[in-house]
């Protein structure tokens, strides 16, 4: 094996896996995404090569790893949450295998749960939400957007990633496919991270209470919402969240 | 803080957070599933009570953990997975926090990647799936079975937990809401354990080809199936996969 794409997880540097944490201490190279924890790119030895992923293109960082990964040196690819979710990591595996490159991929703590779970909300619960829907909420441009009429009869929970430029068109385009306005609903900024905020509205309300809200941050749609809020109401430890 | 839940991964050892396993490493009592590996458990210190939920209802694990919680003692509840995907987690959570008993959520690597990962299939990917639909497979008996014909119309990807034994009505399901015969599809038995096997099938033989696998397993469905056997094809990785 020499090219490793390891999961850091959602922001808190406790939450990359025992085995992810023990191949960066004993990396030849890494490279890291712009929203890893620092604390996590000093874990690798100080004489590690680092690469920062911030001013390069996908293209060039699966070259990166392809021509590193040929001189055998054990090349951590650490990225921010798992590399199978939104993370771009299939793109890295294929040019991997095509150039016959070794690689394995160790997964990660995703922020599709992580971060709701960091404001006490599970995103199923019996009785509840069987059914979890997830979505991207960037727009690049070039994709189209999401089906928001279909979105809003999915039962269960919605989650959004990387929606909050996007917030007030996904609420509009939620709203207008029929999701109820008084939907409990939340946005995580900065999850699981030492400054994180909540923001809890019912959803027609939830792009003017969030407006503050610094990315990346996480929004998620549904009855379970409301159960973060009882467990915090309940356990009194309501100081760090915001209710609209 | 008294009582952790804690995500003990998809089922390789390796992939507990680094938090949790530090916490497993101190704790006075350990509450911990069927699916948890016993490696995890005896991470525990030798001196510390080790309790199976097996045996117990979800009503009972609630009371030992507010019983035990309430007496200071560090108690990790050790659940398979992320605890608040299909973990149960949030009744855990609700039960401790009108209690009064303090505790902390400590998220996993939760099946519904790192298992599609171990089969080198990514839930989402650029331009083929940026939505991910993660249903219960499992009806028991209370619940409603999920709107096959929205879930056979919805884009992406498609994940089942707890899909095995139901897997002759998802695919009918599947199939009568109008998803294409030839979708390419997985079931992965035993994920990320040195046991693991994978089936790869266009979704309307996936039953039969999966008739012989074991559980716990997770059903994919849509294109990123191709990614994870194109990229074991380019890696000739293939010896471990049964493709039908």
């Amino acid at each position: 094996m020499s090219v490793f794409l390891v999961g850091a997880g959602p922001g808190d540097p406790g939450l990359i896996t025992a085995r992810g944490l023990e191949l960066l201490r004993v990396c030849d190279v890494v490279v890291y995404d712009r929203l890893v924890a620092p604390e996590l790119v000093d874990e690798a030895p100080l004489d590690a090569l680092r690469i920062a992923h911030e001013p390069h293109t996908q293209d060039e960082i699966n070259a990166l790893l392809v021509t590193h990964g040929r001189t055998g040196r054990r090349v951590v690819r650490l990225k921010g949450g798992d590399p199978f979710v939104f993370g771009r990591g299939g793109e890295e595996v294929l040019a991997l295998a095509e150039a016959g490159v070794p690689f394995e991929v160790v997964p990660g703590v995703s922020a599709l749960s992580a971060v709701p779970a960091a404001a006490l909300i599970p995103v199923t619960h019996r009785g509840l939400a069987s059914q979890v829907t997830v979505v991207s909420g960037h727009c690049a441009g070039e994709e189209t957007p999401p089906d928001y009429a279909a979105l809003a009869r999915a039962p269960g929970t919605l989650v959004f990633f990387m929606a909050l430029r996007t917030l007030g068109s996904v609420v509009d385009g939620l709203l207008r496919g029929g999701k109820a306005a008084d939907t409990p609903s939340a946005v995580i900024s900065r999850g699981t991270r030492p400054d994180q905020r909540v923001v809890v509205a019912p959803l027609a309300e939830l792009a003017g209470a969030a407006a503050e809200l610094e990315p990346p941050a996480l929004v998620v749609v549904g009855e379970v919402v409301r159960l973060g809020y009882a467990s915090l109401e309940a356990a009194q430890m309501l100081t760090s969240l915001s209710v609209a």
